[in-house]
């Protein structure tokens, strides 16, 4: 961040009055504006099929040609659940019902906030969107591991296959270290 | 946002090619960059001291005078549960040991997901920091019911006693509609 995004003057980083840390402040004596910078909300789902799970072949940079659960970017105006389905719509054309949130990973090293919602399939007619090159169930065998694009991704795999055998499928809160992983 | 943060040059609402929702983008053709907007994640704790949970009574507006829990916004470079520590020292010097993730409340209406740990003080040194006037614990009997600062206060403290009968605390995921709430 160079300039103020309300009234286009240089910004300096300084700690302002009564805070802590440094923000990017608007220097211009009319303005004053402070922008914070915040962590952002990746949302999507773990959808499932008998005893199989829905990945998607990514069409896009970070991890193209890689496989994923379909996630993305919270958007303003919806919930985390919302944004899950909404994912799994755009990235596989999947309908589905949720089930619970099951996985919830912070990776402050890259100012994410990960949440995974367990979800069934409601049939199999689902396509890669605009954003996949290929959609795809795979039962635990039939997983690609070695060519799946996100730490996260296969982290939540691994918890559901693990789980499965109990028929338990608790929240996994966890905190990711730095690792191999893309900002957008 | 009216100007570009990175070039300076002044911004416009429309839908880049590929996405299907309006950005604001840089018009300038060397620049050319799409400045997401995203929700905010609030973090935060429910401290609790044998039959007590400790409130803050607010210096700071929105809701100055009334009390809350401690709480705030979730900063780059740490995880949820280190913020909702964080907070609680910044805002009652109180000390603190995490006892798991509690509430999440989704708030699409003002672009917040908020987080609330449960959490044991350690000892009663606590002591109102900059953004509280006071800092005190309270019985079930003793919350100002009708001066606390949120609902998603209200609420946490709502089912933590009613959940205190049982001894279960389980994860309280839920979805809150518009009501009065200021954002930052």
């Amino acid at each position: 961040m160079k300039y103020c995004s309300h009234c286009g003057n240089p910004v300096t980083l300084l700690i302002p009055q009564g805070d802590n840390r440094e923000r990017f402040v608007c220097v211009d004596q009319h303005c004053e504006k402070i922008h914070y910078q915040n962590p952002c909300n990746i949302t999507g789902c773990l959808p499932t099929y008998q005893n199989k799970v829905l990945l998607c072949k990514r069409a896009i940079e970070p991890r193209y040609g890689m496989w994923t659960l379909p996630a993305g970017f919270m958007e303003n105006g919806e919930t985390t659940e919302q944004g899950a389905i909404r994912e799994s719509w755009e990235e596989a054309n999947a309908t589905l019902s949720i089930d619970k949130l099951y996985a919830l990973y912070n990776l402050p090293y890259i100012n994410q906030v990960y949440f995974f919602y367990k979800a069934e399939l409601k049939n199999t007619e689902f396509s890669p969107g605009e954003e996949s090159l290929e959609v795809a169930l795979f039962s635990e065998e039939e997983v690609p591991w070695e060519e799946l694009a996100f730490s996260v991704v296969k982290k939540t795999l691994q918890h559901y296959f693990m789980d499965r055998k109990t028929g338990e499928f608790p929240l996994h809160n966890e905190d990711l270290t730095n690792q191999r992983h893309n900002k957008r």
